[in-house]
């Protein structure tokens, strides 16, 4: 089935969660408007649909292979990254000073949301370059910056990140890679990479390989880390492209999903060592490369957000096409489509719900930092950043978590057809489930909500952040709606449920603060579900204003808050009450 | 890592969850005892650690093929295959009257525990005999119960079922197949049979399959359908192999797991017509399938339990050996194993409680299903069939949406490597994907304990049931422990809550059975978690009399009552409250 930008539900997550039309009346956006933002996201829905989607499952088949040392991406790869350069998509949200079009971030996770929906694999390539341009927007010079950001703005050239090691993943700190300084600016980087996201392709005529390495009298752990730019061929004074650098891909990985997306393993240095430059300070890569992180892990979110729409289509259209089994009080004998059935209906609906709330949160967050960025008052631009802060690991975890939800529920809406790999709800899964765990997994994600989050300002960042929740319920309740009092009691209750597991973290923090880390993952599912349902609240309120009283907007809303907000006080439990037995799960009472 | 198989935990859920020890001594199993019963699950445990474990990832790789009109199974395979016949595995529960070693449901289960557990694609060719076996017995004719039997039961011969048609799936009614008798006892069967598992292969020298298909001038509909044996070979008056009957396998599915166990396309009837045998009464073929059916839903159900088990070991293995950060409030710098991060022992430890409940579920359902042919008193065996009735839907359904949970737990835990095929905790996510869906949906199992298992005598066997659990949960309290108090408020409360929605569903089906039926998922959950709660806590119970109060048992338990029991008066609010948002749910509303 042909893929759909959800239009309609995208303008409606930035309308709730994001404010736009405030925004904009207030300028904030510049001369951005409501027609550019929906053409915008028409047109990369078509791209999306017309380009993109048609490769993603010969993506999956075929998957980006190692071939006499080079990558060969899946047939047609090639010929849509050049009309995705040709089309200016790579150059949406980066500053006009480089050749972007200055777009906000917003827009930027509209069109993600859109890249990742048809094609994952293919959507992580500008994913990673944006990474790249971020760091070096943060950290370059300016030279470094005229050298390498024109051709990486357009998308001719592309980047990667490169942290993880075979014995340095999540715990950064264990960085062997040696950086070897020349005495002319320049290092010599040796070392082996693995996990590198399009490592190696031939999509483009450069890699910019962002590095992190150790330099040789560098502190231990993660005070001794810095970042380096690594091309794959060098580049001479006029952006010309030079010799070939020494690194190569050595291998690339048999994985789950994203087969298409090339997962390398990148050897620095086999010979004289990979010419390297600098990137900021001196031992102080972790620090721009946690800044960048922070973005990648909303479009981490935003991917989850993606696979969770992309599958609800399918599944959707499967449920309209497929008939089985006559309707219970219908005529018997006389099949119908499945999605007469209410368990079928019942399914779609929660991955509906599950994929709007996803949206609103990412969007939200999105929006925070598009005003900590574009804000003239300094104090907001504070705030927001703050907020977005906040917010950034529930984008990331609660979001991909309900990725695999929701592609998991899409096979089960397909039945015996979805196990089978050519009826496509199938890839949805297995791409989603790299989601929780790359970009940090969503058990860190859930640790840096509890011990880096909360104690924002005090806990002032998220009680505000509470308070605002509230009062979005506040409106659900004065909207004296008769058919939502259920739902303003379950998104009240599931506030109240946060805003009482939130005091209980800060206590735990103070006094015990393994008993926090023992509740972090219920706690931020708990965030993610009393927000999302906020969100939702506020959106059905805003469309029974319009006129929309009986569309999916409330429809939606009244499911989440009765069928999935229902479990935000028994999480608040077990968050409260459950970390001491957890606690006892030593290694060796784990064992018998 | 070596599968270990988990005797301690399989026998203490049938000391909890059947009374085992009360039922040797009552001499229900005739002479069977617990020495004899430990010996078969470490004897089995041996031949899946050594046989089959080894050859699981093997059949992932290369699957079986259609290769010239034939199916390959994997290297190794038909070695295996002989090797478990030669041992006598195939024989294990059956009739001593066919050559069976007439072992009682429950050591079948553990036995297929552990089959599935090492290598669910292989464990799949015994289950499918083993239903084949289960419909000859209840509804052959002793002609054809001495002619295919015994070669079955040795498993010399393998057997299929063959539901499925393209256009029918969940509705049997909708089946296509022809019968056309030949007057002379013996039928033409023309038609086109989907997702027939082990439908050819050559591993035994022949297939017994037995076909549902319709006669000449069957009503419509579910009561026009008849069950027929057509076996590949036919076969002679002394058993031995004859001419090649008119059925073939046109294709072989590509899936996304259980890539050994060859899903066929089966064609029946390309030239004269498949010869096939009646089996039962004309047009009461349903009624032995169903019967069938329903042991098939719990051996699936002890799938779920098998990938479980695996999967945690396997992830517990894991998170012993990777070394990566330090331990919070240990020395920095020094990397321990992850295992001792809370939350990855969190992580575990949700892995082995939901093991260890969906375990004390299938064997409970499994115990009932003994008694209904063992016991002496009709009463008593009539009230056994009616619980096991009741438990088989809750058995298939929460056991194998759990296995997803934990399979896809067990891949978190491995972080990035848990993305790399060759890891192997991928696999066990693919191949588990199926089992919610095949054996009638986990939505159908569902509706099939509302609609069908709630009403059973009026409504007096689901109450009956939860006054045991009731009694479970008492015995927690009284147990005095003070660690225990939480324990038993909490499963107490799981219990309660299942009763409050037992009772809204009683009123439903009388006044309003479709929210009955939009309700029927979340109720399912709710009833697994209120029964694996109350076994897993009167296991703590035996524990702590056994002076093993710090061991896994109570720790599992513990944990199973404060993190998870605590999901079910959410669930019951959303099993009472929710049902109209779902209603609301048509198709043009779903559309937007």
């Amino acid at each position: 089935m042909t893929y759909q930008a959800p239009v309609d539900d995208i303008l409606l997550a930035l309308k709730t969660a994001v404010d736009l039309d405030g925004r904009l009346a207030a300028g904030l956006y510049d001369d951005l408007d409501i027609e550019t933002l929906t053409a915008v996201i028409e047109e990369a829905g078509k791209f999306g649909a017309e380009v993109l989607d048609p490769l993603n499952s010969v993506g999956d088949k075929q998957g980006s292979r190692l071939v006499d040392g080079k990558v060969v991406t899946p047939d047609g790869w090639k010929e849509a990254y050049a009309q995705f350069v040709a089309a200016g998509w790579g150059a949406l949200p980066c500053s006009p000073d480089y050749g972007g079009q200055g777009l906000p971030e917003i827009a930027q996770m509209v069109a993600a949301e859109i890249w990742n929906a048809t094609n994952m694999s293919f959507g992580l390539c500008p994913l990673l370059t944006q990474g790249a341009i971020h760091a070096l927007m943060i950290s370059g010079t300016e030279e470094q910056k005229a050298t390498y950001l024109p051709k990486m703005v357009s998308g001719e050239w592309t980047g990667t990140m490169n942290l993880t090691e075979p014995q340095a993943g999540s715990d950064l700190g264990a960085i062997r890679t040696k950086a070897v300084p020349q005495g002319d600016e320049t290092y010599r980087i040796f070392g082996t990479k693995i996990f590198i996201t399009y490592g190696d392709h031939e999509l483009s005529e450069n890699i910019i390989h962002l590095v992190l390495a150790r330099l040789p009298d560098a502190p231990a752990g993660t005070k001794g880390i810095s970042l380096f730019l690594v091309p794959k061929f060098l580049v001479g004074p006029k952006g010309e492209i030079g010799a070939r650098n020494d690194v190569v891909c050595t291998g690339v990985e048999h994985k789950l999903g994203i087969h298409a997306s090339p997962t390398c393993v990148m050897q620095y240095g086999d010979g004289d060592g990979a010419i390297g430059y600098l990137i900021g300070q001196e031992n102080r890569g972790l620090a721009t490369m946690f800044h960048m992180m922070n973005q990648a892990r909303l479009a981490v979110g935003v991917q989850g957000v993606a696979i969770s729409e992309r599958a609800s289509q399918h599944a959707d259209a499967y449920a309209r096409d497929r008939k089985q089994g006559a309707k219970i009080g219908g005529p018997p004998g006389e099949m119908v489509a499945i999605i007469n059935h209410v368990d079928i209906a019942r399914s779609l609906l929660h991955m509906q719900a599950l994929t709007q709330a996803s949206r609103m949160i990412c969007y939200a967050t999105a929006g925070e930092i598009d005003v900590s960025h574009l804000a003239n008052d300094p104090g907001k631009r504070e705030a927001a950043a703050a907020r977005g802060a906040l917010l950034t690991p529930v984008a990331k975890a609660f979001s991909t978590d309900a990725s695999l939800e929701v592609a998991s529920t899409g096979i089960q809406v397909h039945g015996g057809m979805g196990f089978i790999e050519e009826t496509g709800a199938a890839q949805y899964l297995r791409d989603a489930r790299i989601l929780p765990i790359y970009e940090g997994t969503n058990g860190i994600q859930a640790i840096d909500l509890v011990t880096r989050k909360l104690p924002l300002g005090d806990g002032a960042v998220v009680k505000a952040y509470i308070e605002d929740l509230s009062q979005m319920v506040g409106e659900v309740v004065a909207s004296n709606e008769p058919d939502f009092v259920r739902m303003a009691e379950k998104l009240g209750g599931a506030v109240k449920a946060l805003a009482a597991a939130t005091h209980w973290m800060g206590e735990q923090l103070q006094s015990h603060p393994e008993a926090a880390l023992a509740s972090a993952t219920p706690y931020l599912r708990l965030f993610g579900i009393a927000a999302g349902g906020a969100y939702l609240g506020k959106s059905a309120v805003t469309a029974v204003r319009n006129g929309e009283g009986s569309g999916r907007a409330v429809m939606v809303a009244r499911y989440f808050a009765e069928n999935v907000s229902t479990e935000a006080p028994g999480l608040a439990d077990a968050v409260t009450g459950g970390a001491d037995a957890v606690l006892a799960a030593t290694p060796e009472r784990l064992e018998g």
